[in-house]
Formats: C-alpha cells, sequence, structure tokens
C-alpha cells in the first residue's frame, strides 16, 4: 500500500517538494495530499507589486499551474482546506473544509509543514479600515485596484522596505500621490547601511514620493469606515489607500501548538535536510529557519528561491534521495523605477552585530566602459573582516547592468574567499558590457588594498 | 641613485605596471622610462568595431591616458621609440628613435616587456592592395571610415571570432553590405561548441549578414591597387573593403632573440609574478602565456583584462609588494545585435582535447519572471566532468541580461566548484531580473541531475 505524504500549504515549497516527490515515486508507492486555505496553488506572490504597477497586465500570469494542472500530475490538492492541528502521537492531521465547514483527520505517514509566512500587521487603531491592507494575495492586488478606480489618489505606503519600495514605484506609475512611512531613518533601513541607503532614499524623493523617514505610525483615522489619513507621530498623512508593507514573520504557530522546534527567530528548526525535531516532520518555505552562512546563525529569509529549492530539496529526500540544504547568504535584489539595489551575506552593521570586526569599503564605478554609451554609474560597498580580508558582504546600487552583479559576489561569499582573490578573479569584460577592470574586480582590489 | 625600470610597450599593461610602480615608489627610488614605437599610451584597442560602428563618436575617447598625463604622473613615457634588441648581459636595450633614426643603448635594472601581439596575417596574395586591413590601431578604424566615405559599400570580414563578429556588426550598422568569411563550420568556431554558435550564426543571418562558413580564403583580387575581391576555395567574393579578424600572436620575438623563454604558446614564459626566465626581465599582457586554471596549461589570451591586471601586478612586485597573477578561465564575452555570447572554462571539445571526460548539458531559460515584460531567452552549456561533476566550463548565448551571467560561473569554476554546488547557491531573485530559479541555478540543477 502506498504511504502516504501530507503537505500543509500549497504554494512554492510545498508544491515544489510535492513535484519532486511525484516525479521520483509512483502513485503506488506514495500518495501525496496537500490542503491549501486558499483557492490557489503554486503563484508568484513576488510578482504583485508588479501587477500593481501595471507592468504585468493579466493577474493569471502569476500562476504558475493550478490546482487542476497539479492534479493532473498525479498531486491530490485539496484547496479550500485548512489545518487546524498536527497530531503527533496519532500521526494525523485535522483539516477543516472551509467550504462546508466540516473537519476530519487525516493520517500521514511523512508530513511536510510549508505554511509560509503571513505578512507583519501591528495592532494599530482603525487596522481593519477600509483602505488599508497588505499585498499579500491576488485579492489584494484586485482591492487595490477597485480602490484606484474608485478614485483613490493619494496613497502611503508604511515600510520602506523591499514590498513597499516595490509597492511605492508601482503606484507612482498608476499616478496616484505616494508617500512612504518608514519608522527606520533610511529606506532599506534593515537590509542595506545607512551610506548605501542614501542613494535609494534620493531616487525615492527624485521620482516624486514624498519619503517620510525616521516617522513611526501611530494609527489610521477612518470616516465612515474608510481610512482618510495615516496618523505619525508628527501629524496625520491624508490618504486614500494605504498599503503596509513591513515585512513578514514565519507561520509557525501550528508547528509551535503540535510541539515541533520552533527558533528564536519564530522559524521552524530544520535541520541540513529540513527535517523537524520531530520523526517524519519536515518543514519548508518561508516558515522555516535557515543557517546563514556568514554567522552560523538561524534567520528566517522569506523568499521565493529558497522555498522552491526547500521544497525540491523535501521532495528529493522523500522521493528516496538525499538532498541538504547549504544554508543563505541573505542575496537579495530589487529596483526602484532606474535604480537597482542588491545585498548579499552581511552588512557592516550585521558583521558588528555578529561580533565581526569589518570595515566597509565603497567604490563608485560603471557599468560599461567610459566611453560606451549607456555606461550607469553604479556604487559597490563591500564588508571584509580586518585581518583576513574575507569578504563578509557586499552591497550595490546603481543604474541598469548594477543589480545582477551581486550573484558574483554571492558566489565569493559562498566560496569564502578573501577580498584579494576576488580581485584576481578572470571575469568577462568587452565594452558593452563593462569597463576592463568589472565594477566587481574593482571594488575587491579597493578593498583588499585598504584592508 | 634612483633603480632604473624600463619598460618596452605603452599601453595596457605597460602603462598599468608604470603606474602602479610609481605610486608605490618616488623618482629618488625609482627611474621609469616607457619605450613606445606608436604616438599614443593607454588605449582601448576593445572600442575600435563600436568606433567602426559608430557606437562609440570620438575616437579620443578610446584614449585613457595620453603620454602627457603619463609623464605628469612622473613616468618617463618616449613614444615613437622602438626597441630593437635587448641585451640581458649588458642590461641595456638598443632604441631607436622612429622620427630621427638614432639609435642608442639604454641601460636598465629592471625590464618589463609588454610588448603585446599582433593580428594574425596570412600570406595570402595581394594582402597589400588598399582596402585589405586589419582593425588594430585607431589609423586602422580611420582607414575604414575614409574607405566608408569613398562609397565603399562591400564589406568582406575575414573570420567569425569575437573581432569578425563585433566588425561586422560595425560595417552593418553602416549601412554596408556585410559578408563573414569562416573557415570553420561555425562562428566563433575555437570559443564555442558547434551546437551554441548554431544560434549565433541565426543571429547573423537574420541581421542580414552574408555568412560564408566552411569557406578558405584564398587571396585577394586588386584592381589598380585597390582590392575589389576575396577569392575563395568557393569563388570570389567582391568587396571594396575587407577587414581580417583572424586573431592575435604574441609579439615575442624580442623576448625570443634575447635569449627570454618563449613557451609553445607562443607566448613569454613568466611564473606566476611574472617573471621570465632571465633575472630582472618581467613580462605582461598580451604577449606572454598563462596558466589556464582548469586544465594547467599554457596559453596565451590576448585581453585587455588580463593585460591590465598583469601589468598591475608587475608594479606591485616592482614596487616592493608581492602579487601573483592566478592565471586564467578564457573566460570572454562579446555581442551582435541584441544577442549575446559568453564563455568561461573549457568547452566541450577543449575538455576533450584535455582527457577530460565531459558531459555538455545545454538548459533553455528566460532572463526574467516569465510574466515580466522584457523577458528574454537564452541558452546556457554547461561542461561538467563525469564522475565528479565538476564544473569545467560555460557558454551563454542569449538576448539582454544572459551575458553578463558567465561571471557568476567563472566564479563558481575559480573555486573549482561542482554543478550541485552550484545549484545550491542563494543568488538574487526579483522578477525584473530573473525567474525564481535564475538561469544558473535551473542549469546547475539540471547537469547535476545529468552527470
Amino acid at each position: 500500500m502506498a504511504r502516504r505524504l501530507v503537505i500543509i500549504g500549497g504554494d512554492a515549497a510545498g508544491m515544489s517538494a510535492a513535484t519532486q516527490a511525484r516525479r521520483m515515486k509512483t502513485a503506488d508507492e506514495l500518495d501525496i495530499v496537500v490542503f491549501e486555505r486558499s483557492s490557489r496553488t503554486s503563484w508568484a506572490a513576488c510578482g504583485l507589486p508588479y501587477l500593481v504597477g501595471g507592468f504585468v497586465k493579466a493577474p493569471e500570469s502569476l500562476i504558475a499551474r493550478t490546482p487542476e494542472q497539479h492534479r493532473a500530475k498525479g498531486i491530490d490538492v485539496r484547496t479550500r482546506h485548512e489545518v487546524t492541528a498536527i497530531d503527533v502521537k496519532a500521526s494525523t492531521v485535522t483539516v477543516r473544509d472551509l467550504d462546508s465547514g466540516r473537519e476530519s483527520a487525516v493520517h500521514y505517514d511523512e508530513l511536510l509543514i510549508a505554511t509560509g509566512a503571513s505578512g507583519i500587521s501591528p495592532k494599530w487603531p482603525c487596522m481593519a479600515a477600509k483602505g488599508v491592507l497588505q499585498l499579500r494575495t491576488l485579492d489584494d492586488a484586485a482591492a487595490v485596484e477597485r480602490l484606484i478606480a474608485a478614485g483613490a489618489r493619494r496613497a502611503v505606503v508604511v515600510g520602506a522596505g523591499y514590498i513597499g519600495l516595490e509597492v511605492a514605484e508601482g503606484l507612482l506609475k498608476r499616478g496616484l500621490h505616494v508617500t512612504v512611512v518608514e519608522r527606520l531613518d533610511a529606506p532599506m533601513g534593515s537590509v542595506l547601511d545607512a551610506d548605501m541607503a542614501l542613494d535609494v532614499a534620493a531616487a525615492m524623493t527624485a521620482a516624486g514620493i514624498d519619503l517620510r523617514l525616521g516617522t513611526a505610525v501611530t494609527g489610521f483615522t477612518e470616516v465612515n469606515g474608510q481610512v482618510t489619513a495615516v496618523d505619525t507621530a508628527t501629524g496625520p498623512l491624508q490618504a486614500d489607500l494605504v498599503v503596509i508593507g513591513l515585512g513578514v514573520r514565519p507561520n509557525a504557530e501550528l508547528a509551535r501548538a503540535a510541539g515541533i522546534g520552533v527558533g528564536a527567530s519564530g522559524g521552524i528548526q530544520v535541520d541540513d535536510h529540513l527535517r523537524t525535531d520531530t520523526p517524519h516532520i519536515w518543514a519548508a518555505g518561508d516558515c522555516v529557519e535557515s543557517r546563514h552562512r556568514m554567522t552560523g546563525r538561524c534567520v528566517v529569509v522569506a523568499l521565493g528561491t529558497h522555498a522552491n529549492k526547500q521544497g525540491r530539496i523535501v521532495g528529493t529526500n522523500l522521493g528516496g534521495g538525499d538532498a541538504a540544504f547549504g544554508g543563505v547568504l541573505g542575496t537579495a535584489i530589487t529596483r526602484f523605477h532606474d535604480t537597482e539595489i542588491a545585498r548579499t551575506g552581511l552588512t557592516e552593521q550585521e558583521a558588528a552585530a555578529a561580533d565581526l570586526h569589518a570595515i566597509g569599503v565603497t567604490t563608485e564605478a560603471s557599468s560599461r566602459a567610459h566611453y560606451y554609451p549607456g555606461a550607469e554609474p553604479m556604487k559597490i560597498k563591500l564588508v571584509v573582516e580586518r585581518g583576513t580580508g574575507r569578504l563578509l558582504g557586499a552591497q550595490i546600487v546603481g543604474g541598469a547592468g548594477a543589480g545582477k552583479r551581486i550573484d558574483v559576489l554571492a558566489t565569493a561569499l559562498w566560496n569564502r574567499m578573501t577580498v584579494a582573490e576576488v580581485a584576481g578573479m578572470d571575469l568577462s569584460y568587452a565594452p558593452p558590457f563593462s569597463p576592463v577592470w568589472d565594477p566587481v574586480l574593482l571594488a575587491a582590489g579597493k578593498a583588499a588594498s585598504t584592508d
């Protein structure tokens, strides 16, 4: 008889695991049941800001695979089904059919928790007012559409992190007046050092965003249930539409309630094979914590890349293979208009917090040969361990062609290279692609001679 | 008294060495004399095709630093001075002033040979006809300009390597009818595997180039000293303008005549500190051979990147520092219209020639999330060692954003990663920059599961 794999959550991690396990095991060997509380599977949440901005036209295009497509591949996907409890001793999950309200217990031989993350939602007054939302689902994007169609003209975005930036760009592109309120003194303050964030702030302001840094939101004002202002310590900001972009936290309650280990980071604890501390229970995606390769500490990095990769690893391990997750570097990239923003490893600030003795070295460079049209300026900051010269992290802010260079530095970090070693590498050069010293080499060379 | 450093050749390697040595040693410590036979220093030969194509407007913009600028930094640059011999025992070079014709012997304490490379120029009939040229100097570019101004309409480019491709693009952009003749059966045949080269051939043909593969040039026809046709084994190709782009060979004769070791590759032999086999004599740039990191063999790779890097290394060593050249991977990039072409490490063909048991795995991917506008297709071929899964090389052909991804693979190669390790890396992702599985990860994952 087939063993049964139950998966809680039908998005990136869950469906990648299901798909990979299905590739490796027949239906006679493994029965795969996925419970998903929404009515969708496998869709690209990271595309939502670009849907709002009109860069992406069709909401359906964000759906990589529908429940029907998964079912056709032999995966028993049950949408609108929420798992409300895990009984570790009985090896069952309690499942509620959200349409009928019926609950039932479902047995598992192996269980994958892929419950994702939820947007951070402070308990501010009037959070429930109409016009205040998070951009987490296609329904949220549709709600933004309706508000704009109904005449919303003044948008306030709360939080200047990745989502805040991307949503602000999108709303600006739609012609709204956009204010971004950020508690910290810089945009991207938790992922870039302040000196690099300055250029991001400048790009936002130049684009016409009313950027309010160092400004704490205290709540909202509503009139007849509709938001009219975001209240801050320095006064109200008028708003017809408010998007909260304060980041996410792992959905680990279900695991915690079942006695499964959850780390101080808030994510479910897993080993490198993505096993939890409880036999036959695995976890993957935004709900887990991952080992940071530079500090060895556990962190939560909610990104589609890790979720997909981890899902596939669990699927491989359940399919009879042997795969391990190598940890994270905190590599990330985004864009605000023509400004590309990327980072990997540790910022100077993070290195200090990890008790590493580091220095930051910033280099200004050009994306192409200076004489070639379209050469764009960029700034690369390398964070280097004093004494060893080991690269600890990198941040890039610049024009077209700047951002993706972070991958070279991420690869260098992955291999624990020193900046002197990086400076010696054989990277590609031709005038339309880089100066003869690629910005990465230039930055590493400068850092090597500084250290 | 100051010691004297004599440098033969005032381009990338020579002037990088001079500049770096000058940074580290005062004029009282080190006298730096550079002999350059042309009237220019430090200019970007790699920009010539883009000058011909009109992408770069001003020839002067290719000059990074003039002789005067170098002199102002305390480097005694003597242009129009050719070194005709090295006397190793006497520690002198014989220098001819090309204007006066006078020769003199100049003493050196340290000597750097940075004589560069020359275009390969077969002994074909009528090679000296007007209208037949190589694109190696700003004067050559000016000659092309004059020929176009005088009414040249039919151009034939001999050789479909980097320069051939770049010049063909430039001439096409200027409105000429362009034929490219290539002895091998594929463009880029010495640097790409045939399967990858197919896409390059398709791009050339689609752009309107008359591409003659597998066609050997036998000579030229001239009328009144002006070229009228390129003769091939399969008949003549009419031409008002012929550009020979057959690659380069190291200018090692001076070294060889002085008894300095020259390798089978044709390049001057140097150790990792760029010392030749003769005391106090160094060599750097296009005239030397370098260790290929994947095979351990010595190869000649004439590229501005290596020349600059090697020059700086010699300068550092002469300045009292300790720097070594890490070898080459054969990383290179170019572009034909919107098609980006890049490679690093070994092709399948080169791996076989190096007696490595390798397979090639080709992956088709997209430069951005499929739903994001401007997503461009690309093909990545990875060459993988059987058994170990070690990455041996990579080739990329694709649209905007494809080419520079080679640097990630070059970094992986530099660190001797396996494809499975590459597939696990934490690379950046956001919809405008890549699919959730970056093409590099996708390709590595496919290769890992194939091996």
